[in-house]
């Protein structure tokens, strides 16, 4: 089969066996597969995986255990998990020890024709939600994390920094809790894509200098959790999404004598992402710069790279 | 009267007027103020802070609108609150927007004879509880916020970072809530000091790999969230509780991948510091270093900055 490959370069191989299934996983033909920042990091060094890269797909089912599910289209969580170890009997899933993750760490990806996953991890997709649009359920599932880890009330304001991909996700996934929530970015054109959905948006550099209850940086960037510190409320909430670099001259006493709380946040719950689709609660189609064919899937990353770009998809 | 002030240089005064009570304010002789890392770091610089300095004392009511507290012994609440600003009205009154803070910011301080207070900053001290003792409640109510913000159960493994005076404290505070405790340091003859009270201590270069689900850094140390960070489970709270220096090569990534939160800390609740003093639980005696007469205060205040000095108390 051919896959997306990074081994320290990147290239698309055209004959790799198809990947082997172990008891309870499901082997998954992919439909359509979505590049994230972590796939550009990692050809960048990050988490030093070698293997084949992808974790946003979605697939049908062609091999399982479960008769039910062939034939299935389906999206998978990406945490392959013990369920034995410390992390796992205390019921942190997600941060098992012994885990592997899906083109991320030591389980070869979604950039490929096939890819297997355990059954556990899968979820129906709905008929209604389209194959572009399932793609976005791994990333949303990630904001939807927010929810879980912090409490929102509709009095609550919430700045979300960073018009990415993350972002402009972010932005509305935090406006179903019915809070006041404000994008900001670097932007313009990208802050437009959410006009409309009540979401208030303005540029970073045009900042007024009011506090809010909440910050989730999703800059990717350095700057985001310095200006988060700059922007939170005392006793407030920054949630740091993105994996960043260290953070220069990060002034820490603020932390301290305003009592700011930093979450860091990771992968989430897939039923509330599913479901938001199924709702159109979330808008999806307008942060999708280009669909590449797989033969092209180099040039996609490539895409992927370029300044400006949201979401770059890879279709099999 | 006789002050310490810090105006650039540090120097004891003699003959400075008596502090003006405002309405609400209650005029107190002090009989004993305890030196605290914040007060040495002031004279280094920060928070800019000119004045009398010292905020951790105990005195007698001389002069106050309520004839009920003329002649009783206090401590007291740092903060000076307007009761009407945003975070006033939200109920977070220790974050004040126009807050001063007593020999810290706006306010000068406890190393004199005399201060003036909000009469509802003051908290009445007990018969039992010595003056050396009180002079402990202002830094033991910081180590209980983290009993405000954080919940514990007995299940939970705390460690304490540093072995000096927050830290010792601290240790014995988060003992107070049936975890299991432990506390690092780097002087093994500090860590002797809670002997038999069921602190598991140990040097710090000797740690085992062991993580715990919450971290307290009291180091007052930039070395001291990195260290933290390699130590925490995962989406486990590590509580800063000192301000301090802006670390170097902090490894945000790990907190984001494991989902850690970060929560700076500072001042906290007297009551149930008075409680525990009443009930002999913590053990504040073996954490006073040496007391000095108030006119060697500068001594007192040198004494503070050696290596190794705990808790330097002046008498008044």
């Amino acid at each position: 089969m051919k896959a997306l490959v990074f081994d320290g370069n990147l290239q698309l191989l055209h004959d790799l066996p198809l990947p082997v299934r172990a008891a309870g996983e499901a082997l998954i033909k992919i439909c359509m597969a979505g590049i994230c920042q972590t796939d550009l990091e990692i050809t960048r060094g990050y988490m030093t995986f070698h293997g084949t890269l992808g974790h946003e797909f979605v697939g049908v089912v062609v091999e399982s255990d479960d008769p039910f599910l062939i034939g299935k289209r389906v999206v998978g969580e990406i945490n392959c998990v013990c369920g034995s170890c410390a992390s796992c009997i205390s019921g942190r899933y997600r941060h098992c020890t012994r885990r592997t993750v899906l083109g991320i760490a030591g389980k070869d990806g979604a950039f490929a024709e096939y890819l297997v996953l355990p059954e556990k991890n899968l979820h129906l997709v709905p008929d209604t939600i389209s194959n572009e649009e399932a793609v976005f359920v791994e990333p949303l599932a990630a904001c939807y994390r927010i929810l879980e880890q912090v409490t929102l009330q509709k009095e609550h304001t919430v700045l979300v920094l960073g018009d990415g991909r993350l972002g402009l996700l972010c932005a509305q996934v935090l406006k179903t809790a019915q809070c006041q929530v404000t994008l900001m970015g670097k932007h313009r054109e990208k802050l437009y894509l959410l006009d409309g959905m009540g979401i208030i948006s303005g540029l970073i550099h045009e900042a007024t200098g009011e506090l809010f209850d909440m910050v989730a940086d999703c800059t990717g960037s350095p700057e985001g959790l310095p200006f988060a510190l700059q922007v939170i409320k005392p006793q407030g909430i920054i949630v740091v999404k993105t994996t960043i670099a260290s953070p220069r001259d990060l002034d820490l006493n603020s932390m301290v004598i305003n009592e700011i709380q930093i979450q860091g946040s990771r992968c989430g719950p897939f039923p509330p992402a599913i479901q938001a689709l199924e709702k159109r609660q979330i808008r999806v189609s307008p942060l999708i710069s280009q669909i590449f064919a797989f033969k092209d899937a180099v040039a996609g990353f490539h895409a992927a790279m370029q300044k400006g770009a949201l979401k770059i998809l890879l279709h099999m």
